[in-house]
């Protein structure tokens, strides 16, 4: 339902331009969608093509200050080349040579690292020098200082995950050079922060203020691989501990509020049991999951990719989604649903059980 | 600090690109720059060139079903001509000319509506009329059904301010019709919210569930002036009670948590003595101001800009800003400091008194 | 069941005497009943017998530093003769000759009152001077500094609630002297506080830290007749207005978070319709009403009393009670929900609607 | 500053008596002291004379429906012979002979056990068997049914601690009785609670909906002690970690929010390095502790008192108290923080290092 086309009215249109003005109704449909039509699309990543670009990057780019980091973002083909995973979300694979040191720094950004596999790398987060390990989830919030070294006479890489893309698009960021070597090169197996904080059920009497952020640096694979496996046995013994079904998962926390790790991210480990296959669900935001550990297949739009470890996809917003699990099927998942929920535009709709 | 060109490297930009990736070390400085460097820029919308083309739109364009809307929104000159005034924030003079209706409709996003000058409308949200008269601010949070009409001969126009582009960005919007003609024509003076909720201090035994927007669909011009008068006075009488010497304001707030109305979008209003200056400031998020009453300038990044009544400007994210009164300066601010608070990326900066 | 007398179970017990120690087993029933057995009784206290008694006070018994205020408390028959209206509550009526001034002090205790007749005292509040007439609800919450004055050559009363009871019970007061005269002897129609935060909707931008009492000094008689007045109305228009058919109410909040408005008490004002009879509820803590207007009954434990203006009675825990309206029937309550609910001991009965 | 005697003095007195009045001026200093002036007193219980007299019951007093629980109450000297610790606290020592059962049961009242010695029952929490191992906390919120058995030819003892002062006293109080013999005899090495929650930093998917007491239904003593460790190591390394210099402590939480596992009731474990004393403290609220191992002695009111395993010891409110540590000296202390903190009634004055 558009005005007539006259001189007049395109005068008008033109008079809109010239002052910087432009009406909504030529363009409410696009605008104010009935649900929401990201432009990013669901997409599949393997891990078998990632890692020996990863590996050549690291042969031909150095790393250090400046580039600051040998990290490789996931383009989503929907969102015209920039590294963007999402309108909301960064993830990137990134890098380390045998005794490379990643120079510190810190930005307003929020990030984590999580591990699919290799070890030999620590990453200093304020001055604390966290153990990099198979299945680690390791976090870096807003504003810490972190830089990374390998201790090691191998190669290591793994996935980051940031806030980039709502940080640029919605003008947040700070960013500061911190030292060109890392504080502290000890390689201790427990950071300070874990010694502090990870006795379940119990918080230090000298750190009674809440945080914005989790003050555990790293979430070893230990604890969440008995977490998920306790599950499915309660689940066995007809107890409710799983979410659905064969379905166990666990949300990584802020010990200081039982609440999401950072302000923009939530981080989830979820382990199928074999021949499991989840409802499919939509969900307002984007997520993006890594396979650590089994053989599986996920659906996005009705179309289903097989994946394997190391395999990252990213689920737009509103896209339906299900998982099948061949064998058991690990799968570690980030996602900005702490925006959604914050802001008040979280919604979810299960579809259906397949 | 960027790799050598060779053959090689050239051949892994090309693997990057054909599996959509994206290396960070190309781009980082501006993906985290050291401080926010918005696209979008400074500007200033006069209400003399607003309201005549607003007005000949009233003459061209009509208004119903489809375009929904008589609403022409302010496009940030760094937006590349989007109807964005910021990169979260819309702002549009909404005209309705005698005796029409805007169509009933809901959508996710969070909107308000401001008047400048006029009256004789109403709009219905959820059922409920609420008049719309000069220096009223008017909620219609996301998800509320919502139609205009103008019971009168003349015309009136006024501003509205929603979270589109936030919404847009990041995927979360809903939109759904509702009836051609809105549901309630009549036409009380207040409306069955500020019947119920505008009681200083009171809360209906009723409503003790708290709400994620404010229940006041309308915060009076007489309540507004009432209380920057009292300001100034406690201030004549050497008592603590505006933000800074002859700087009165109020935050328009959610009675139910004494918070902002909306998650996304905060609002104040803002009253100068004649001859106030503010100190500069710098803050995170981008705000929007309309001139209500009064003769002054506001100074940008070092420019100034003389403004009248009606006048809108915005003030991207980390610009620094300060304002100049004139006469005595009446202000109607709207900006997206929840999302920037409930995410924690706010930061202030007072650089200096002018 | 008790073990079976004996020498050695006499030894036993004169061996926990002796050691301060005391069984369980011979005092559970007591100890822990099946529901609250207050030994507190529903009591009514008619205000033609308390007002007399507190004119006569003023006669004889001076006001002045040392004893502080000319207060009379409500002795609840069944806590053995002290001034505890119940296990947590204190009620009071206060009587101000003409001229008098009871002078400063502060203390621990949460403190109000209410005006159920007369005027010309100001309360003076952390240095505020505020107006006590009719209907108007004040506070002082702990900690505040504050004396009293009457400026008028009429005596005036008041009731005073107070959670001294259970303050004295846990151990929790502290109690400061402050100067024998007010510290101000205005006597302004608003005070500050008022002036500064009784415009609803509307937060000074100058005061967003949240305060754990309410800063409105006076809830005013005109607001909450307002209040009421509407929700009537509203509920004639087939709207959800009111608590229950008939049955208007209001709670007092604390304007920066919508809660209580202080952290011990809570405070309401109900209006019946002619002919409304509530239904019998049980709740756990204590309540009191007063009676501002009209005439009607209380029924508790089964027990009608009839009620005039004035009157004052006190629901203990778990005490079946409801209201019978003979005229419009207008009545203040207050009570020590805050106290149930932040220690989640609170449980509402409704038993049937008469 | 009392009225003058008088006939009519006496008369009005009369008066207030008749109709359950009485007046605050004859009272104001005991009511409202200038600090909080505890009826009940610093007092130190010898495990060496409650196990013994803990014991004999155990030969004399049968456990069953009607006692429900072989528990001797600590019976402040001060609180006229009532089994009350404080005001606000219960605690008492349990004894369970060899296969006796304590049959099952719950109330309003918030309970926990701590085990300073002993092992061999279980205790049964709506339906999950929880073993009680030396060192444990183990919690039964209100309103859980709670049983408990003992699954071995040996005694076992330990203390009890719960909310039944205040809640006697407020009226807050619901019982009701379960089934005579636990619901379940299995004696499984980890409850089905502590499977689900206790891993550090992860919260299972299933279980998102904060809970006002702790899911966690057993705080073991090896995460406790190896908390304690870790933060004494990390003062070695000059870490910020521990309180004070030589005293680590931690507190027992709600991993949903971070906060005290119940609403009534706070529960730490402290150690002090050999040597260390502590500042005097007054704290607003009372408090007890039990020694877990090592020697040392308290200073309550100025007064010492040596301290073995197994040793209570009561602070009342704003009683000024120090520890002092002969050998490493580790104590388990609970209080009524919560109540003190969640009413605003809660402040500390830290008076000087001895």
């Amino acid at each position: 339902m558009q005005p007539e086309d006259s001189a007049e009215l395109r005068a008008l249109y033109q008079g809109f331009k010239d002052n910087h003005l432009n009406p909504l109704w030529t363009q409410l449909g696009d605008l104010m969608p009935v649900h929401p039509r990201p432009k990013a699309v669901a997409h599949v990543w393997k891990w078998s093509t990632l890692y020996p670009l990863a590996k050549q990057s690291g042969d031909l780019v150095p790393v250090g200050r400046g580039g600051e980091r040998r990290a490789i973002g996931l383009a989503n083909p929907g969102l015209g080349g920039e590294a963007y995973v999402s309108p909301t979300l960064w993830c990137a694979i990134q890098y380390l040579g045998p005794r490379e040191t990643a120079p510190e720094h810190r930005h307003a950004q929020n990030a984590f690292r999580f591990v699919v596999e290799g070890e030999g790398v620590w990453t200093v987060v304020n001055g604390d020098p966290v153990r990099m390990s198979r299945g680690d989830f390791l976090l870096t919030p807003g504003w810490c200082f972190h830089g990374h070294h390998n201790d090691t006479d191998n190669p290591m890489a793994w996935i980051d995950g940031l806030d980039i893309p709502f940080s640029f698009q919605n003008d947040v960021g700070f960013f500061e050079f911190g030292a060109d070597r890392v504080t502290d090169y000890a390689t201790p197996r427990y950071s300070r922060g874990e010694r502090l904080w990870c006795h379940p059920g119990l918080r230090p009497l000298s750190q009674l203020q809440d945080t914005v952020a989790s003050p555990i640096g790293a979430y070893r694979w230990e604890f969440t691989d008995a977490a998920l496996t306790q599950q499915l046995l309660l689940e066995d013994e007809g107890q409710p501990a799983t979410v659905e079904q064969g379905h166990a998962a666990v949300r990584y926390i802020n010990p200081t509020t039982g609440g999401d790790v950072m302000p923009t991210i939530r981080a989830e480990f979820h382990r199928l049991r074999e021949g499991t296959e989840t409802p499919t669900r939509r969900e307002v935001g984007s997520t993006v999951f890594q396979v650590f550990e089994g053989r599986g297949a996920v659906t996005m739009n009705g179309e289903t990719t097989t994946l394997d470890t190391g395999d990252i996809f990213v689920i737009p917003s509103w896209v339906p989604w299900s998982l099948q699990a061949e064998t058991q099927f690990d799968l570690f998942r980030f996602s900005d649903a702490p925006i959604m929920e914050r802001l008040n535009f979280h919604r979810t709709l299960i579809e259906s059980a397949e």
